[in-house]
């Protein structure tokens, strides 16, 4: 069984990291539920579950691999060095299991028709120039 | 003529703020040329321009009405009060442009397709699980 660990930087704001994990039932309610038989979030830091946490406990819920997404949109240091630092200890720790680092959210191409959508939406839906 | 402007927190990593810019590129390459005549980059803080900057610039390059997108995935103080607050400042200064704040990125129902994308292509991509 897939799983997908959705990363957050993780915030002070308990609101924040909620939404996260919204956003991860709503992938499981939607297609990612087919494909992943656990999606759940993680966080760098500030909340929980931490990283190799996450890892763990897809683990535990059967997975025998578990993709781990970065919910950044910046390539920062977060991104390029702390999130796989994280992600191979959990690797050394799991050695039974198969541990995937995906692309960061911003590289996504789909990114920008996204973002188009958004912009056009906001009209679509009837919110009036001011 | 209706402009994008896609508002980013802006960082002190050169880097960080180029990627917005370049993402801003592909838009006007891509579908988003086509509805914004003019898609560019601001910056709520550390870089520019800052957003009533990139909303002025905007208007001197032609547009009547200007989207303004936070390039944001949670809905923090930055989002419900900083931006809109630029925002409004702009609004007062250039009473004769229509100028529409659109939903943050985080709040597209389309992200968590692109998370499951983005989860599902580093596979099809050829990445080997370890």
């Amino acid at each position: 069984m897939k799983a997908l660990l959705v990363v957050a930087h993780g915030s002070r704001r308990a609101a924040s990291n909620d939404e996260v994990r919204k956003l991860c039932k709503r992938i499981r309610e939607e297609k990612g539920g087919e494909e992943f038989g656990v999606v759940m979030a993680g966080f760098l830091e500030l909340a929980e579950p931490s990283i190799p946490e996450g890892i763990e406990k897809c683990i535990e819920l059967g997975a025998d691999q578990v993709v781990v997404l970065p919910y950044f949109l910046s390539a920062g240091r977060h991104v390029s060095e702390d999130i796989p630092a994280e992600v191979e200890k959990a690797r050394i720790a799991n050695l039974h299991a198969s541990i995937h680092l995906a692309p960061y959210l911003g590289s996504a191409p789909g990114v920008s028709r996204l973002l188009v959508e958004l912009a056009e939406g906001g009209e679509k839906n009837g919110d009036s120039f001011e």
